[in-house]
């Protein structure tokens, strides 16, 4: 019973979900190497497709995800982490917990109420 | 703002997740199609890959998922579909309220201690 890498060319997507509240934070690809390097190292680790490289997320920020649990569906192509979110407790890079903060009302994608953990522009200013 | 189903082929990934608990019940692909006819019609939708068709979720089984909510995400490639389950109250056709069922202890994957919303052998036995 292992994961199917083979069957989306190397790549399945994750799920980061928050282990205390189970809000969905963000979706991401892993590969291979980023599922063993998350394994190894309890930090969630995903493979960038933009950058092409190994990304163990808050490398650079901080804000990292602790590994409180993973879970594989029933065609173990897709997996979910359950995870602890450190730093400044947001995920997306915008600045909120959650990368899903717009919902579809009246056919238009509006913003969330929630409020930002941190402003973008103040925290990556270098 | 719309959603981007150019960058993936014309398919992007769907969290489907129970509005009330947050539990993620599981993961499909959509394309345009599929969106808007979740949009038009209130059930969630998706495309399925092996099937190479629109999957109106429950169509057969009768298990469709009503919708809540559409979330996207901040690069407006994934989305989440906040729904109620009904039929069965399982998403999986493995019978689980959720197809994430197994999940990671000391390396291996082991069941959850959830118990089966239905016998696919009695449901599916046609």
């Amino acid at each position: 019973m292992n994961i199917d890498f083979n069957k989306s060319n190397g790549l399945i997507p994750a799920i980061a979900q928050d282990a205390k509240t189970n809000k969905v934070l963000m979706l991401a690809y892993v590969n291979k190497e980023a599922f063993e390097y998350t394994i190894k190292t309890g930090k969630a680790t995903y493979w960038s497709r933009s950058r092409n490289k190994l990304w163990c997320k808050g490398e650079e920020s901080g804000n990292y995800q602790e590994i409180v649990d993973i879970l594989t569906d029933c065609d173990n192509d897709t997996i979910i982490y359950k995870v602890n979110q450190k730093g400044l407790g947001a995920a997306c890079h915008e600045g909120y917990e959650s990368c899903f903060f717009k919902h579809l009302v009246n056919n238009k994608w509006e913003y969330n109420d929630e409020p930002k953990k941190f402003e973008p522009d103040q925290v990556y200013k270098k």
